[in-house]
């Protein structure tokens, strides 16, 4: 009889695979107000590597990190007609406080332009004092009717960009930096995802923002995952929050302003991008764990081993874990960390010390062999280089085996439907083949250029229109 | 006539100077809704660096990060009847979610030992899964009637340390551990404060808590700061919410439990300790700049050997910043980098330049002087350890000249009124002579044991009481 599977098969049910995964894994857990979630320690360690990551690419990018407020007053974001429209049916409101009702209710952050326009039109005075390149590491809350763990949660951890300049063109191009710079360098190069980089329709860009630049993952069921955004604001909320700079000229000038933004989010990317019937698989440069030492059995010489052998790959610049819980089964042990996706396990017992080996099993491809100990430090700094470039062609083979050229809408419904994209020329779908899509639950994730590269405008000609589901 | 000062002297009136140098240094603005505050980005630097040097030692001390929510179900905090009756007037109510009015009101976590306990009667079953060690950084919200930036804010920033054990011992002595280790060390070693560890009295306790553990600082005028404090929570939490395991003996066992905290509010610590007239002073340890290298003026070949010094200090380990903003007059920016209290700067212009010099001007002792341009990347970091000590050694000298020994309730009162903190046997003061402080707004910071060291219970004989006005 076959073993019973750890996961439901992919499949067999994708999302309930995820939710499994979630789960067993030990990621998160739902917490107790509806759309809330637990983040468990190794889900967690995953996103502090990526919050490492990222900062480290915000900070080179110029952008100093500050933090606002939670609470802003309801009337700030009511100074953007778009804004206060887009956002209003997700709001949390704080009506009470210290025992009383308060005054005025404030509302929870759902995202900070406005609160931190406020404080931009103080701060800002003269065209000395730009460009203002702010970030801030926060959790924001917007109600979630349909929640789903790391995709869609009332409250989530994100970092929010938020920028002003003195032109038009500084402005746009640092959104463009951002987009391309920072989210799709550290989306590509570090989490392995071959994101698609394009500019969202007008129907789809952020409430308030002129332009909308997106980074568009397709998940293992052939979906697309919106990744990340970059927004180019125009003057909108200088205009509403009067942020004006005294120009070189002696003028009062309104600024140019950008907000950019990734959230936990991702960690549902990464599963749905990189996950299999055996749990998540991490890309190296990611792992907080890129390898495990697991002692198989208790007694000392090994444990002693697989402690030295932890301590010659940490000295090779391997972040790696030592597992010397022998008081649990080894097989459960190895399920648990194949479920968790650490890229390389080393496992170790008596009959191993004997010969001079351990068993080198890799995540990523799969496979076990056995391996000299004295090997150990020499060898997988280039496996996990390997399994990196890995994940990243394996994603980049899905999307291009599981993308349509199509030239219909019903066409790209169809392709769609069947568990993929589909790609269609922006002068053949318009508008109102956006329109007809949406019957379908069918969205245009985003425009790209007709070389791949991000338009900058909307109907650029040769625009291409990229279509799928989404979660 | 004499410049006019840039702060309001600290002798003149404390709470101005503080409030001033807050402004002047840009560390922080008020927010909109009471009580609130924008943490801006050269203050939320020390705060980056103050997480960095913390989570170091947290993980060092096995705990792991993770996220819990925001919201808490009401009914979650009345669990724990001391807990409920000690936040309940503090609570920030969510009551309108998704634009409808809730059907169960939530509360924003004022802490966040209710939530996190209902997870740990999940995560743990048997004593294998003991001891679990928690961390997490986050916001909470706890309404505040009498509002001061830093010290007393309606949100605020923090790590919160939630861990369960199996025995009461192991519990206690975490608990110690994080007390004297992990916030002993880094506000002695890296904050350079000479913090007094000791025990609070039953009245001082946290709410639901069986023992708690603080460090003291002494401010400039002679008033008490609670830095952290490190809570044994015996098995309050674990009884309310039903947390228990299987112990080896094959029993149910509630488990014992710690939880501990330190915030944002140490940076209004670091400031009123080792703030001057002329500003804020950094630890080098802590100093998210440790020299700036100022270019007087902004012709080309000053900007270059400005630029060069910075990357040769960069090389020699030291944290630099170039200012190379010349329209700005150099006045305006060597004062704005005494009120930011970086510990050294370098300026160099054209004559330097000429005479191979630069002009090291260190922060913290005061003065300046010529220093030969090759000198300089080696002289740094022998000056930097030199200050770190100094500011340590003044902290440490400003409590021992202004703690008195005394043995009566009117002398305390008189000390403390005095600008000072008073010693006096907690035998001789008690319970009751802890009432009569509170009359004349002093209070009991902490017992010692004689030796110093912490006690470890109330009464013990020789225990002194440390006693003043707080912030």
């Amino acid at each position: 009889m076959a073993k019973a599977p750890v996961l439901t098969p992919r499949a067999d049910d994708f999302p309930r695979w995820y939710q499994d995964l979630i789960n067993k894994a030990e990621l998160a857990d739902n917490g107790p107000v509806r759309g809330t979630m637990v983040i468990r320690p190794y889900g967690y360690g995953l996103w502090e590597r990526m919050q490492s990551e990222m900062d480290a690419r915000i900070k080179a990018a110029g952008a100093s990190n500050a933090y606002f407020p939670l609470f802003i007053p309801q009337a700030y974001l009511a100074r953007e007609a778009e804004h206060v429209e887009g956002f209003a049916p997700e709001l949390a409101v704080v009506t009470h406080g210290g025992g009383k009702e308060l005054e005025e209710p404030v509302v929870v952050r759902p995202t900070s332009e406005s609160i931190i326009n406020e404080y931009f039109s103080k701060w800002v005075q003269s065209y000395r004092d730009l460009p203002l390149l702010i970030n801030q590491w926060a959790n924001v809350v917007r109600w979630e009717m349909r929640p789903r763990v790391f995709l869609r949660t009332t409250e989530f951890l994100w970092q929010e960009g938020h920028t002003a300049h003195a032109t038009y063109e500084e402005a746009r191009d640092y959104a463009a930096y951002i987009h391309k710079e920072v989210y799709g360098d550290f989306m590509v190069d570090v989490l392995g995802i071959d994101v698609v980089l394009g500019r969202k329709t007008p129907g789809e860009r952020f409430a308030g923002a002129v332009n909308t630049l997106t980074l568009e993952a397709m998940t293992g069921d052939g979906k697309a995952l919106q990744m990340g955004t970059s927004h180019e604001l125009g003057q909108n909320f200088a205009k509403a929050f009067h942020t004006q700079y005294l120009s070189k000229d002696g003028g009062q000038e309104f600024v140019w302003q950008t907000s950019w933004g990734s959230s936990t989010r991702m960690l549902g990317g990464l599963i749905m991008t990189h996950g299999d019937d055996n749990g998540l698989r991490v890309p190296p440069r990611l792992a907080p764990v890129q390898a495990v030492v697991l002692a198989i059995k208790g007694e000392e010489a090994v444990l002693a081993e697989a402690r030295a052998i932890g301590e010659r790959l940490t000295a090779a610049g391997i972040r790696v874990h030592v597992d010397d819980r022998t008081d649990t089964p080894f097989g459960r042990r190895a399920v648990d960390w194949e479920l968790k996706g650490v890229p390389v396990r080393v496992e170790i017992g008596p009959r191993d010390l004997e010969s001079g080996t351990a068993v080198l099993a890799r995540r990523i491809p799969g496979g076990k062999e056995p391996v000299a100990l004295a090997s150990l430090a020499r060898l997988i700094p280039g496996i996990l280089e390997e399994d990196q470039a890995l994940l990243l062609t394996q994603s980049r083979e899905r999307r291009e085996s599981r993308t349509a050229d199509v030239s219909t809408v019903e066409a790209a419904v169809e392709a769609a439907g069947a568990g993929g994209w589909a790609r269609i020329p922006w002068a053949l779908l318009g508008a109102a083949g956006e329109a007809g899509l949406a019957e379908h639950a069918v969205t245009v994730r985003c425009l790209v250029a007709e070389d791949g590269s991000v338009p900058d405008r909307d109907d650029a000609p040769g625009n291409v229109a990229v279509v799928a589901r989404a979660y």
